[in-house]
C-alpha cells in the first residue's frame, strides 16, 4: 500500500522546515520547533555516559521548573501520559480500608477512574459536568464525612474542555486534612506555574509532548521521595513501577528498560528552548496571545465557546458545533487541513463540539491564519446559522 | 549543567549524516540509517488520516514479515520491548490451575519470570546456564508430567549471550501437546526467518529498534486473533491491555493513548529499507557477514567467545574478558568510544564478559575498523594475556 498525501494549495506555509505539513492545533502531539526535531538526527547509546548526563539534566531541569526542593525526585517513564498516570496510581493509590477521592469533570478524570477500576483499588468519586469546575465545598464535605479518604486525584487542566481546575484551593484543602494530592498536570505543566513544594503537591504527572513542546514517547512523575520510598513493591506492573524505575535510575543513571533515546534528546533541546523563551512565564504569555487571537477571531465568525471567557484556560479551546445542517465536521476538518491546519474533534459527553489547541511552536500569526481558513471552510460548506447545536441525549 | 561531548580523534568517520557520533554496536538502540532519522523531521497528528494509513501499513507489513495469515492480528504497544512482554504475559498467561512454563537461559528469560511473579500468575520454570541451549527432552518431559501447563514462554535469541534457541523444535513439541506458545523474538525478528502461522506460534513479540532498524519508542505483538479475543478483561493493566489496544485500533485506526508519532514514521521508513535490502534474507546475509568479520578479527586478536562457532547467532557476540590484570573494561570501552564505537557490557550471570552487536545500519567495513580499534585499545592498555578470566562465584 502506498500512503498518499494529498497535495494542498495553501495561503499559509507549514512550520519552518516542514512547509508541506500542516500545523497541529491539538493538545499534542503538537507542532515542535525545527531544532527539537533536528536533535533526533543522531543515535545515542542508552548505556552511554552522554545520554546519562542528558537524562540527569532533564530530571534536574524538570524539578526546577516544578519548584520541587530536595525532598522530591523525578522519575521518567516510557510511554504516553496515561502510562504515567497508571504508574502513579498503581504505585501510590491506597489499598485496604483507605481510599482515593477521584475528582472528575472530563474524559481524563474518567480515564483515571477506569485505571482505579482495573487496579481494583478503593476509591470515591466526585463527578461534575464537562464545563463545570469542581466545588471546593463538595470536596471538603466529602473528605470530612469519609475519614477513609487518604489521597485525592485531580486533573489540573481538563483537555476535554480546556477548563483549568482550581488546583490551588483544592490542594490547600487536601493538605489541610493531611491527605496526599496527586495532580495530573499533563497539559498544563510548563505553561501554568505550579509551585509543587510550596503548595505541598505530593505527586505531579506530565508528559513530553505538551507545553514543553517535545515529541511524544515518554512522560514523567515528580514526587516526594518519601512517598516513592513507601511505594516499594506496591505497583501492579513491573514496567510501570515508579519505585523500581527511580531506584535504578538513581543507582545507574540509566533506565531499567530501553528508553526512547531520540525522544529524550529532542526533549532536552525543547527544555533549553523553553528556558530561552523565558520559562513558564514566557511560554504562558505566548499561549495567552495565541488563545486571545483565536477566541476573538472565532467569535467574530459567530462561534460560541463551551466555557465563559474567564474560564477558558491557555491550552485548548472548545467550540460548540453550529446547528446549521450544512456544517459537517469531517468536511470542516478536511477543509482546514487542506489549508494547512489540523484541529481536534470534540470529546464532550453531551454537546457536539470541536477543539482547537493553542499550544506548540505556533504564534498569533498562525492563529490569525487559522481563523481565515475557518472562515473560508465555512463559506465552502455554505454554513450560515452559527447557533450551537443542542445537547445530545 | 552543560553536557560535554569529548572531542575525539578518529580513523573512522561515524555513520553518514552523524560523522561525529560513534557507531552503536549494541543490541539496540542501534545505528539507524540517515533516512530513518530524517523521517522524524515532521510532526504528525495522531488523529489524522495519513498517520492512520501509516500505522495500518506498518501492521500489515509486520504480519507479512512474520508469515502470519488472516487468523492473526498485529497490536502495536507504546514503550520498550519489556512493556510488550508484560502486555503479552498480562493478557495471555493462564490463571487458576493452569500455568505457564517459562524456559530461561539468560537475563530476558529471567525478566519474564520476574513479570510473572509481579502478576502473581502460576508458572513452572526450566532454567539453563547462559551458554546452554534448552533441551527438548526436558521440555517434553516437563510438559508430559505436568498437565497443568497450558502455555510456554520462550526467548528466541537470548541477547544475554547471543544464543539462538532451538525455537522450531520447541514450538513443534509445544503445539503437539496442544499448548500455547509465546515467543519473545525481540532481537531476532526481521533477521531470522519465523514462519508464525506455519509453525503454529500463537504469540510473537518484538520491538521497533532491533533488526528492523527503527528507533526505540514502541514494540509490537503478533498473535492469533482468537487468543486476543479470549483475553478480553484479563490484563492487569489498562495501558498494557492488548485486547483493548487491538479493538480500538481495529475500530478507529488510532491508538487508545498518544502514540510515539515520530518513532512510528521512522519505523515505517525502516520497514521500506528492510524490504529494499531483500527482506529477512537480505538482512540476515549482511548480519552474518558482519558477525563473521567480527569473530574472525577478534579471534585473531586472541579473544575467546562464550559460544561455540556453530551456536553464535547473527545478532550479538559475547567475548570473555581476558584475565590480564591490565584489562579494565571501562578503559577498554572509553578507548573504543574515542575511536568511534560504542560496545555493550556483559550480562552473564557468572563469567566476566562484554558484548558487541553486529546489527544495525553497519557493514563488514565497520566491523573491520572496530577490530582495528580493539587492537589499538588493547595495545594502549598493554594487555597481553588473552586467556579468559575465570568464572566469578
Amino acid at each position: 500500500m502506498v500512503v498518499m498525501i494529498r497535495p494542498v494549495k495553501r495561503k499559509v506555509k507549514g512550520p519552518e522546515g516542514q512547509e508541506d505539513m500542516p500545523y497541529l492545533l491539538t493538545p499534542g502531539p503538537l507542532t515542535t520547533s525545527r531544532s527539537v526535531k533536528f536533535a533526533m538526527l543522531a543515535d545515542w547509546g542508552s548505556w552511554d555516559q552522554e545520554l546519562k548526563f542528558i537524562v540527569a539534566d532533564i530530571r534536574r531541569r524538570l524539578m526546577k521548573l516544578a519548584g520541587c526542593d530536595g525532598s522530591y525526585s523525578c522519575v521518567v517513564m516510557q510511554g504516553s501520559g496515561t502510562f504515567a498516570v497508571e504508574a502513579a496510581l498503581g504505585s501510590f493509590a491506597p489499598t485496604g480500608r483507605r481510599k482515593m477521592l477521584m475528582i472528575s469533570n472530563g474524559a481524563y478524570g474518567e480515564r483515571a477512574i477506569q485505571i482505579m477500576e482495573r487496579l481494583n483499588r478503593p476509591y470515591a468519586v466526585l463527578r461534575y459536568a464537562d464545563q463545570e469546575k469542581p466545588k471546593l465545598a463538595d470536596i471538603e464535605q466529602t473528605m470530612d464525612e469519609d475519614p477513609g479518604i487518604a489521597s485525592v486525584f485531580l486533573v489540573h487542566c481538563e483537555t476535554t474542555s480546556g477548563l483549568v481546575n482550581p488546583m490551588r484551593d483544592i490542594t490547600a484543602a487536601v493538605k489541610k486534612r493531611g491527605c496526599c494530592l496527586i495532580l495530573d498536570a499533563m497539559s498544563s505543566f510548563g505553561a501554568i506555574p505550579i509551585e509543587t513544594t510550596a503548595l505541598g503537591i505530593d505527586v505531579l504527572i506530565s508528559s513530553a509532548n505538551k507545553c514543553i513542546q517535545g515529541v511524544p514517547g515518554f512522560s514523567f512523575v515528580l514526587c516526594r521521595s518519601d512517598v516513592l520510598k513507601e511505594s516499594k513493591g506496591r505497583c501492579h506492573s513491573l514496567s510501570l513501577d515508579l519505585h523500581d524505575q527511580w531506584q535504578y535510575m538513581e543507582k545507574t543513571g540509566q533506565f531499567r528498560f530501553t528508553p526512547p533515546t531520540h525522544c529524550l534528546v529532542a526533549f532536552y533541546q525543547a527544555l533549553k528552548e523553553h528556558e530561552k523563551e523565558g520559562g513558564i512565564a514566557g511560554r504562558l504569555a505566548r499561549y495567552v496571545r495565541n488563545r486571545d487571537t483565536l477566541l476573538a477571531g472565532m467569535r467574530r465568525l459567530g462561534f460560541h465557546t463551551l466555557l465563559a471567557p474567564e474560564d477558558s484556560g491557555p491550552i485548548i479551546q472548545t467550540f460548540l458545533t453550529p446547528r446549521d445542517r450544512k456544517f459537517d465536521f469531517q468536511r470542516f476538518y478536511d477543509g482546514l487541513k487542506s489549508r494547512g491546519f489540523v484541529i481536534y474533534p470534540g470529546k464532550l459527553t453531551k454537546r457536539p463540539s470541536f477543539r482547537i489547541g493553542n499550544i506548540g511552536h505556533i504564534d498569533p500569526k498562525v492563529m490569525q491564519a487559522l481563523v481565515e481558513a475557518v472562515r473560508d471552510a465555512l463559506r465552502d460548506m455554505g454554513v450560515r446559522d452559527m447557533t450551537p447545536a443542542p445537547a445530545e441525549d
